[in-house]
């Protein structure tokens, strides 16, 4: 594939947490004694969460709208990809949080980040692999 | 923000693997016995990779670029965001792997999934946190 290309995201619904300004939302994702957020999915995408389950850990992926994509100069001596900062070229973030529960089309983690009404993009049942010790 | 807005995706890189055809390539992320892939950033962005370490895990997000975007009917009892597959309306594979190395613009990792020359979309520090049992 020619990597000049551009896809175009879709949004699949939104994200409804306490935080309506920037300066409130935590720096990142907490554990689980954070607040109750509320997944939204739009009403043609409801049937897509039929299998996933209160306590399986997911993979929400959401747009940080309000995100400048030209990379700032940072202070810190490090660069965008060793950062989570929503300043960066893709300002997509990205949370793995157990599912505390589900209904007709929403879903309620506890933690995330971003402001409210934040538009989802994708949701995944999380995998990861324990360190190696 | 309006959630019916579609922004554009610009993509980082690309993503070197074993696999040429979709057939060849493993069902999910492999643990780190899997081949070493390389991700590769364009030039602009290689400066970003500062600050990122060998043995440090990231989260990698590409574009499955031969995926439909209308998932199919399922054989399966389970909704579009229960799977992994890369039919879902936004076809981004996400990864979390250690860094086996970096060299200037490049990182080493084993295991990843997609075919050879997929589209890079980000990479983060990846956080997670432990089930709680």
């Amino acid at each position: 594939m020619n990597t000049n290309q551009t896809p175009q995201l879709e949004f699949i619904g939104q994200i409804r947490t306490p935080y309506t300004e920037v300066s409130q939302c935590p720096n990142n994702i907490q554990s689980q004694d954070g607040p109750v957020c509320e997944i939204q999915l739009k009403s043609q995408y409801h049937q897509g969460l039929v299998g996933l389950e209160a306590g399986q850990k997911i993979l929400v992926l959401y747009w940080l709208s309000g995100a400048n994509r030209q990379p700032e100069m940072m202070q810190v001596k490090k660069g965008t990809f060793a950062l989570r900062s929503p300043h960066r070229p893709n300002p997509i973030g990205a949370a793995v949080l157990p599912i505390e529960s589900i209904d007709e089309g929403a879903i309620k983690v506890r933690g995330l980040d971003c402001l409210d009404g934040t538009p989802l993009v994708d949701i995944k049942p999380a995998i990861y692999f324990e360190a190696q010790s």
